[in-house]
Formats: structure tokens, sequence, C-alpha cells
């Protein structure tokens, strides 16, 4: 794994919370994503080498909103950047890691993405990303 | 702010953790360090240009411990490096962030450290650290 590429902050309202992160860097973010597949809309900041992925719901079924519910808002996930997303599949899944989806999808910030269940990793929801080329 | 500097995950069991997350960067901890005044056993792990904080409570009054103890395992922290943590309080607390503790004390990984009540972002812990020189 190279880098934390971005970690993922569910959010009540993307609006406000742009505001927020804003002043927290001192920056706003640079760009606004929706990921359909998913139900959210995303913003962008970043940080040095890393980003922030701040994520609102868009509908009541996506993911964000269940965790919302359940947890509040707060990190939803951390992803890190990988230079082969498919050998480290196979790898953690050898490790013993539960892979949520075998077969990478297509995520925001023209990513490829896998996610690891937090069951299998201490109770963080782990995403592994590899820019599309 | 410079850079995500590290995540700081609360577990249960260090040794445990420290086996779960070699396996998935495919590499062990780097080093173990004691923060009594916090009541904590860390870990780390190097990613790149940013670091993994495993954090263990040492007693039950840690706030580790109550972390655990009200949300389970999982990210306590996110960290972020900065050049001047006497300015960027003074910066983040004009912007209405609420600081909980104006004095930067010492934290792990030879740093001055700051955090920010996630009250005030988004229900995520922010800590502010600048390496003492």
């Amino acid at each position: 794994m190279k880098k934390i590429e971005h970690i993922g902050i569910a959010v009540k309202d993307l609006n406000t919370s742009n505001e927020l992160f804003a002043k927290l860097y001192g920056k706003p973010h640079y760009k606004t994503e929706f990921v359909e597949s998913e139900g959210v809309k995303t913003s962008f900041f970043k940080v040095g080498p890393n980003k922030i992925e701040l994520l609102e719901a868009t509908n009541s079924n996506s993911p964000i909103a269940k965790f919302i519910e359940k947890k509040g808002e707060g990190v939803h996930h951390i992803a890190f950047a990988v230079k082969d997303i498919k050998s480290e599949i196979k790898r953690l899944k050898s490790e013993g890691f539960q892979v949520l989806n075998e077969i990478p999808k297509k995520g925001a910030d023209n990513k490829l993405v896998v996610f690891l269940h937090p069951k299998s990793t201490n109770g963080v929801l782990i995403e592994l990303c590899q820019e599309i080329e």
C-alpha cells in the first residue's frame, strides 16, 4: 500500500460541512462528485499528499444514510492507494481478510475500489483504491 | 496543515491487532510506545508518508477504554501535521472550533499535540501535531 489516499467522512449536509472543513483547512473543497451507484454526493479537500472525502447520502437507501442513522456523523472509511488492486485482493483474501466486493468497482475520483469488511479489520471499514488509467 | 500524520485506531489487544495490521500492510509495526499520561500503549505502522497508530488502554480510566466501551474498536482520531501548532490553535479558535487543550501537550512519537472537540468537527476527533525539535 502506497499511502492513505483519503479518509471518507459521513456528513448530513454537504454544504454545511464544506464550509466547516474549509475553515479547518483554510481552503475550500476542490471538487464535487456524484456516485449514483452508491447514492452519495461527495466533495474533496487536499491536505498535502492526502485527501478528505465528505459523503452525503442522496437517498435513504444509501450506505451513508444507514451509517449516519446508526452511528451519527463521523469517519466512514479509510482508503489506501494500491498499485495493483487485483493482486492486493488476492493477497488479503489469502491472509484471511473478508473482501466485500471481489471484483473492483468504479468509485469516486476515477478509482477502482474494493472494501474490506470492518469485522475483519478491527472495526475499520477499509477501502483499497487504484487510479483508472 | 501539511498532511495526515496518522490515524489513531482504538484496539482491545495490541498484540492481536499488531498481527492483523502486519498482515494488512505486509510488514510489521516499527515501534511501540507508552503514553502514561493518556493511559495508552501504542504501536506504529508506516504507509508511505502516513502512519497508523494502534492504541490499547492500559487502565480502565484511559480515554481509549471509554471509547471502546461506548463505540467498540475502530477509528479513534485523525491527526494532521502542522508547522506551527500555536498559530493553528489561534486560527482554529477564531474560526469557532472547540480546542480541547489550549496548551499543546506531549503526545506519542515526539509530538506536541492538541485535540479539537468532535462536536465542532462533524463527529471526528481531530488531533493537530507538531514534531518536537
